[in-house]
Parts: C-alpha cells; sequence; structure tokens
C-alpha cells in the first residue's frame, strides 16, 4: 500500500512461554510482514527477561562473539548435570551470561525428585568458580525458574564460605542442613570475587524473609509445605544474619534478596547489583542499535497484564523505542482487558493472536502461523496508514 | 501520536447478527476511536446486506427525510401483523424500503408455526399495494430472511394476478394449494405496477427451480421435507411456466429467482432488477458521501470468510474506499484464516474481536466492549503509523 521505500522493522519479542520461543517468534512475524512488504529490512532481536530462554536469546543476537558451552556441575539433587551457558568475548572482556534454570532449574526432573528441604544451589557456585579460574570477571546471572529455596548457601558454599555447625562439622547447604548452622567463616571465600562484576538479572523484589520473603511467597510452588514454611524461613533468617556478619554486609532485607530461593540475597551478599532482566539483555542484544533509524517494532509476550509494565520484556522494547521515536505495537497470546488503558501510554497497539473464538490449546497448537497471520494484519494498516 | 489534525473516519460495519446490530456497533466503535482522537471527525454509516438491519441502517443514514412506519398485512400463516416499513422522501420522489422478513419472517413465530407448505407471501403484496394507493412509484425490497417457499406466488395473488383451479376456483397462493393450479390469469393484475421501479436487494443467485433452486438448496431450512422437495419444485415450476405465459416474460431460470423462496422469481416477473443489497444500501445511506475526504474507514461483519467477498456489505465498503483512495479496515467476531490471502487486495488490515482464547460466548456477551477495545488499539497503531 505505501508507496514509500520499504520500512526497517524490529522484531523484539520475549518467547510464549509453553508454546514458542523467541528466537522463533521473530521467524513467524518476519514471515508475516514480509507478506506485506517482501524487501523490508527485518532487524531480528528476540528479547528475554533474564529468566529462561534469556541464554538463547543473547546468544542468537551477539553472535559470533558469543560461545555457547556447558560445564559439569551438580544439579539441585546433588547429581552432575552438564549446564548450559555463554561466554561473550568482547573487546578484550570475557563476559559469562548464566541462567541458574540451567543448573537448579524446576523444569529438571532430578532436581525436582528431592524434597525442596534438601536441594541446593552448589552448582551454581561450582560454574561461578570454574569461570573466574579461566579469567571470566564479568558476570550475568539470570534468577528465573529455580527450584531451591536454599538462600544461596550452596553457592556461597562452593566459593568458600563454610558452613558449620554446633558441633564443628559442616552442615549441607540446603533448608535443611542450615537449620543446624552455628556459625559462617568467610576466611577461605574465594578473593577474585572481590573483583568480579556481577549482574543479576530478574524482576523479583521480595526481600529474603519474612511474609513477603521467598519461602513464603515462592516456596509453595517448589514444593515447600504449608506447616514447613516459618521453619524453613527462620533458618534462611539466621544464615543471612551470619552470612552478613562474616562479610560485613548487611542485604537481606534489599529489594530481590528473595530472588531464585535466596540467590538474591547471596549474589548480592558478594557485591552483585540487581538489574531488570529485559533491560539487561535490551544491552547484550544491542537493542537501541537495532531501533535506531527503524521505522517501527513488534514486541510480545505469551500473556500481557498489569505485570508487563513491571519491566518485563515488551515494556523495555516500548521505553527503548520511545526514546527513538519508534513506535513499538504488541502483538501477545492474550491481553489482559484491564490493562490496556495503562498499555496505551506505551504501545502502538495491542494486538492478540486468536482470529475468533478459539481455546487455548488451538492458539498454542497453531502459534506460528496466528502469528504470521497477526503480524501481516498489523503489517497491513501499518503500511495503509503511512502510505 | 500523531501531530497531524485529527482524523476523519468512517465506521460502516454491517451487524454482528446475534449479537449487536450495525448502529451499536458504529456507538462501540466510535467509543474505542475516540480514546485516541477525542476530536476525531466520525462518520458513522452502519451498512447492511439487504437482509435482517437493512431498514434500520436506511432509516439511521437517511435521517430526517425518511419515515419508520407499520402497515396492517398478512403474515406468513396468514393472520395479520404490523409490518415495519421505510418511506424515505427526497428530491420530490417517493421510495419505500421494504424487508420481507418483516412480513414473513423466519424468526416470526406465528408464520413459522403453520407448515411451511402453507406459508405464503400475501403480506408482501398487501404491502406494495397499499404503498401504490398512496402514490410510492420506488421500492427497495430486502430478500433475506423469509419463511417462505411460495415463489412469490402469495405476493402477485394480492397484487391481482388469479390462480385458478381446473374447477375455476381460487387456488392458494401457497406451495399446497399451487399444487392444484390449473390456469393463471393475470388481467386484473395491479396497471400501476408497471409504472413502478422496484429493486430487489439479495446477494442470493440460485434460479427458481431445480437442483439449485429455493426449495432443493433454501426449502430444508424452512422446513421442507426432503421427501416433499420435488413435489414443491414441481408445483413451483408449472406456477412459474403458467405465470411467465401470463405476463409474457421468463425470469425463472434467472440469477436469483429462488431468493427468498421465489419471491425473487415473482418481483422479477414484475420488473424488478436484482441489485448487490450492500451496494444498493451503500448508495440509500450515501456511503460514498461519507468516505470522501475520509483518512480511515472501519467495516466488520461477525464473521468474514471467502463468501464476504461475494458482495458482502465489508467488501463494498472496501470496494467503495478504494475508489476514493481511503483504506478500509476490518473489524468482525472472527475471521477465517482461510480468507486472509483474498482479503490482503481489499483490506488494510482484518482484525477479530478477542484479546485472547474465547469462547463465541463470551465474545458474544461482551461484543460492544470487546469492538471498543478492538478499534481503540486499531487506531492507535494507524495513529502511530501515520504520525
Amino acid at each position: 500500500v505505501s508507496t514509500k521505500r520499504d520500512p526497517v522493522v524490529v522484531l523484539a519479542p520475549d518467547s510464549f512461554k509453553g508454546s514458542l520461543g523467541a528466537s522463533d517468534l521473530c521467524v513467524a512475524l518476519e514471515q508475516g510482514v514480509r507478506r506485506v512488504w517482501p524487501q523490508a529490512t527485518i532487524r531480528a532481536r528476540p528479547m528475554a527477561d533474564g529468566g529462561e530462554g534469556t541464554l538463547d536469546a543473547v546468544l542468537a543476537a551477539v553472535g559470533a562473539a558469543a560461545t555457547r558451552r556447558t560445564q559439569r556441575v551438580r544439579g539441585a539433587a546433588g547429581r552432575g548435570l552438564d549446564a548450559a551457558f555463554g561466554v561473550i568475548d568482547r573487546d578484550g572482556a570475557r563476559t559469562a551470561v548464566i541462567e541458574v534454570a540451567q543448573i537448579v532449574g524446576i523444569t529438571d526432573d532430578a532436581g525436582m525428585a528431592v524434597d525442596v528441604e534438601e536441594r541446593t544451589t552448589t552448582g551454581v557456585g561450582e560454574l561461578i568458580r570454574a569461570l573466574l579460574d579461566e579469567g571470566v570477571e564479568r558476570f550475568m546471572i539470570g534468577l528465573g525458574g529455580s527450584s531451591t529455596n536454599d538462600g544461596g548457601a550452596g553457592m556461597l558454599n562452593a566459593l568458600g564460605l563454610d558452613l558449620v555447625a554446633q558441633d564443628d562439622r559442616p552442615v549441607a547447604p540446603t533448608p535443611r542442613g542450615l537449620a543446624n548452622l552455628a556459625r559462617v567463616d568467610a576466611s577461605k571465600l574465594d578473593a577474585r570475587l572481590s573483583r568480579a562484576s556481577m549482574t543479576i538479572m530478574s524482576d523479583v523484589s521480595n526481600p529474603l524473609t519474612g511474609p513477603r520473603g521467598a519461602t513464603a511467597v515462592f516456596g509453595p510452588q517448589k514444593g515447600v509445605q504449608p506447616d514447613s514454611v516459618s521453619t524453613i524461613d527462620a533458618a534462611l533468617a539466621r544464615f543471612a544474619h551470619l552470612a552478613e556478619h562474616a562479610l560485613a554486609r548487611r542485604v537481606s532485607a534489599e529489594p530481590g534478596a528473595g530472588a531464585a530461593g535466596g540467590l538474591g540475597f547471596a549474589l548480592q551478599l558478594l557485591g552483585a547489583r540487581f538489574a531488570s532482566g529485559a533491560e539487561v539483555v535490551a544491552e547484550l542484544i544491542a537493542l537501541d542499535h537495532a531501533l535506531q533509524g527503524a521505522d517501527w517494532a513488534i514486541t510480545g509476550e505469551g500473556r500481557s497484564d498489569a505485570q508487563t509494565l513491571s519491566g518485563k520484556a515488551p515494556f523495555v522494547v516500548a521505553a527503548h523505542g520511545k526514546r527513538v521515536h519508534v513506535p513499538v505495537s504488541l502483538l501477545s497470546g492474550a491481553i489482559d482487558a484491564g490493562a490496556l488503558e495503562a498499555f496505551a501510554m506505551h504501545f502502538a497497539g495491542c494486538f492478540a493472536l486468536p482470529a475468533g473464538p478459539m481455546t487455548l490449546e488451538a492458539c498454542i497448537a497453531d502459534a506460528s502461523r496466528l502469528v504470521a497471520d497477526r503480524a501481516e494484519q498489523m503489517a497491513r494498516l501499518f503500511g495503509a496508514a503511512s502510505g
């Protein structure tokens, strides 16, 4: 319809959880957009929010400078697994991209097979130590999707923090083990950590303990029994108190300390700074560069609601688009009607997958085609309006 | 988003059958569009296709020059009813707008209570006669939604065509009565008909009889039993043969003769010309005038599929928009994915009601809000692209 040159379109969706990954979504979106503008310049930048899919999104965007690798570490149940992670070599510096869900993921059956009170984040510490060994000094750590609730004790333990019982014997770095914790000794903590830069990718703002803490809020979905919440919460509080004392730093009440069963606490104790997962991903994939000079962008996610505006990937894409005056439209699996009014300030139109009455199952089964069809229709309207 | 003046938007949807009328749709669409452009110039032109809703659409668009009236005539079962119709007084000429469904409608319980073989279109003839009495010379007749299958014998009979049995007694102008038809006498046919201009609004192209005829194709949904199809079809064929002979005109094989159980035949026999229902409505509501100088138009219908391009209201709106270079977008309750490729040539984007997985019932129950929400989002995208 447009008589102008074919446009430059940025495609930056988050994954549709349980349906399509962000890279597959970019393929489907491009297919739809090209039906309208075969010669369009498409800049596909799969997004993520620090959770599941973050590693893939970053690796896809960074290209040759990034390597996908695996490392043998312990999973949540203590058994070995090959955990995937990424290393970006850029400007002489090495940055590791870690998804803790690749090590202690809630979708890992072996880890989920043992009681949550026996699960540990030891493997996360093992991976960090191995990367320090090869000179990595910058860590981007996504906290989404963990199965653990150990306050990050396992990670700290693997990095040299000694956890000791009243009888001077080491305690297991698990919720159950921490119940017997008497002393914490930081004298053997890996000294290289002080030179490392660590960024936590997470949108969780809960503190470590208390009624809004990790155990009370996220524990139940990991298997914490209702009558165990207060016991575990008390054990984490005691562990935090001792660990903070040993490292002379107080972070347990900081927002995000309760992320990933308390890994947010342990990483902050090591000096990690919290950052919006989607913002970090946007930086890693050079989203701003892609938006520069673009005519239009499409973002999206499985389901958009009021939470979307709390730093989820589509919100971050919209905010970055706004800065450079690129309109960003939303195409999600579903959009909560109650959020549309708030969305109006951010998105140049919000659209959903179904082309009529349709079940969730049908949407998921046919997601790729539906995405292409919707993107095509959005592009037709965009083209007609700008033509 | 746009920095230009607020746009001129034409809203010309057909009704969403079983959910929202075209006028209500215009209200909901306007609500959504005004959330984006409070000062937009909105030209609401509810559309129709000659079927249900045609009278309302025309009366709404024509305004003060049109009057909604009722006339006591016989319904399909022969019992009296007050049939609604419209009269437009313009340029010294009077045009009647008639929906046959208001007289012999398939939604009229009294008419449906008697067997289809006893139903008659006598009331349609009575209304035309009454209008001729008051000087109306132009008739726009919508044929959608009839319950009758009498070949239009009832209408012709009321207008003076005598239907006679072998024993010289009159036969009833019903499928059952026509089985005994021996002669047709046109000598007392209302002479004023020859001066009247009659336009049939219908998209049906079936002939009167045969395997694609009224009885075989539309009879069953009106209650014709499978084993009666051939008997009734033969009676209509015989009636048509005699009536054509009496009026010295052959129209039974014409496309559309099978519309409204053969009313299409009877009206053509009186010289009526067939026209696309939506095209006639577009003319009556002065759609072209509304589109002149507009920036954008939205049309729609309950469900869009390949049939939409066979002259349905949204297609007609798109075609008229194209002539004056106004992009026309489609917003329907549901859109058949298989039709999207063909729609691409006609519509500036096709959108459906649901904002996520949703049942048909939920769509219908919440149609007004969904329409406003979708129109708003379409307008946001349009504004961003044109701004």
